[in-house]
């Protein structure tokens, strides 16, 4: 990729003006590990900065199989028959291992992706530290210069990623299944209490009873909830029939507009700019750490020794760290 | 805890003749956020570092609801059966947020609880990178200081947490649920790939035929699987009856066997204390640059300069960084 390297205004050009190719090349290199293609994709960033902020950012949270991906083409094909242009992002920290698997991503939502408003790029998670909501962070920024209106963000809302996307986005929306009976089994209240707004999926056919008792559920469980200003709506939907999908974005829009009065909104995300940067610099520090360390005879000989039990991982990482501080 | 500090050894003999209530206190040491708790702790376990080692160390993960906390109280009521001592580690990644969810756990498997050749402890898993790893790392170090001869850790089988907890164990078991048809949507090959031993639970009563044809579909996604010697296993059980439970069990001593025989048992757990003193670094590293940076009046400019949109974040913490290791 050293043609973007060579002109990056062009590039950058290119990105705002909409071209999906530059958008998807530029991401690609976000992505890389190669500190090289990374500083390159940096650069395009910042000469995209001005451009970035205007768009809506919601997460879609969900265990797999809640229903995700058919609920994102519902609610991009809405969105995009509205007039609003639509990126969508999927992280699948389950392709962290093989990173050939999310190769389907784009088939999951044929309809969305035959639309000319509408985006989709499937970025595999890293095992880094930090990984998906920076790499993401930036992805986002590039959608956002590329003129997208609406970022939504697919992702397996358990642990780490759940807590990882909120760090980005401006609203996350929470799907869950009627199962029979175990509901608030499977998802935990901690999960709950990072969701501004609550969607039972396939609430159509034989599930729709079940969807309906879910929705009671969840109200009451949420009930308790009276730390925060806002009382998250719990919505049934379904992308089967369309029912329901309007209504989860009138949600988010109602979310958007009562941060807004609140001064929340832009709070926010300062807050979470402050955030990446301190993010960015572990991973930078880290990096520098391991390049200057791997090379250094001390670390294997340390290892070695906490492999046999004789000191503690911990103490054996100071004596690295103080050596590294004091070069 | 000054009285840990001001006699360690005592608290150490303690741990080691199989003081519960120590055990305990150790690990809530470890899992403080507070940095002189974390020295007391490391003093207690470079005192243990000699007894462990001995325990074989198994993951027990899936995704919530696929009946993780059964199968462990049925397995761990087996083991102890059989004369064996277990410690369980629960992970509760959902609990990140609402540090309190997570006191359900013990009475999740009270009949193992009840036993005195048990013990159960649930650990809320960090936010912080490396958290989930370190942490229950060093906790599973004291159980087996303590006596324990098998370290049974629980962990929600999604994305990071998943790959963190194949670090510090010797063995992964992926608890999956037979859903009628969607078994490898939910599922996906990555996370499969993570698994040593794959277990249909809840194969009992009007789910028993479906797990039946779910053991069918995983052992066929498997069979193109041939990067590795060893081919998981794909067995059905149910906590409930208790069908299945002992062959699992049965497959773990297998997978232990062949991995001695081919010299990658006493292998994986070297590169396991290697990696763990990598992680510790970054973390250390990580702690020192939070503590130099945010006194710095340069980063709240900068930090600015990102949120109105002036510079990327990579920018800003490349600034940072270097300054930091000017010192």
């Amino acid at each position: 990729m050293h043609e973007i390297a060579a002109s990056p205004e062009r590039w950058t050009k290119g990105i705002i003006a909409g071209d999906r190719k530059l958008l998807g090349r530029a991401i690609t290199l976000l992505e890389s590990s190669r500190e090289a293609d990374q500083d390159i994709a940096d650069e395009l960033l910042a000469a995209c900065m001005s451009k970035t902020g205007g768009a809506l950012r919601v997460a879609i949270t969900g265990t797999p199989g809640a229903g995700k991906s058919t609920f994102i083409e519902a609610l991009g094909l809405h969105l995009v028959k509205s007039g609003c242009s639509v990126a969508v992002l999927a992280i699948d920290p389950s392709s962290a291992i093989t990173r050939g698997s999310i190769l389907g991503d784009k088939t999951r939502m044929p309809k969305l992706a035959a639309e000319e408003k509408a985006y989709i790029r499937p970025s595999p998670s890293r095992v880094a530290p930090g990984g998906i909501a920076s790499t993401t962070h930036g992805a986002m920024l590039l959608c956002e210069a590329a003129g997208y209106r609406v970022v939504l963000i697919e992702t397996v809302g358990t642990g780490q990623s759940e807590i990882a996307v909120r760090d980005i986005v401006d609203t996350v929306v929470l799907l869950v299944l009627a199962h029979a009976g175990d509901e608030l089994q499977g998802i935990k209240r901690g999960i709950l209490e990072t969701a501004d707004i609550i969607a039972v999926s396939k609430a159509d056919g034989a599930m729709k009873s079940a969807a309906e008792t879910a929705v009671r559920q969840y109200r009451r469980a949420l009930a308790m909830r009276t730390s925060s200003s806002w009382q998250p709506p719990v919505l049934a939907c379904s992308a089967f029939t369309g029912n329901g999908v309007v209504e989860v974005w009138e949600a988010v829009e109602l979310f958007k507009k009562e941060m807004r009065t609140q001064g929340q909104f832009v709070a926010r995300r300062k807050m979470q700019a402050k955030a990446e940067v301190l993010r960015a610099a572990e991973r930078m520090l880290a990096l520098e750490f391991t390049r200057a360390t791997t090379q250094a005879t001390k670390l294997s000989s340390l290892q070695d020794q906490v492999a046999r039990g004789q000191i503690t991982a911990r103490a054996a990482a100071r004596m690295l760290v103080q050596e590294f501080l004091a070069r």
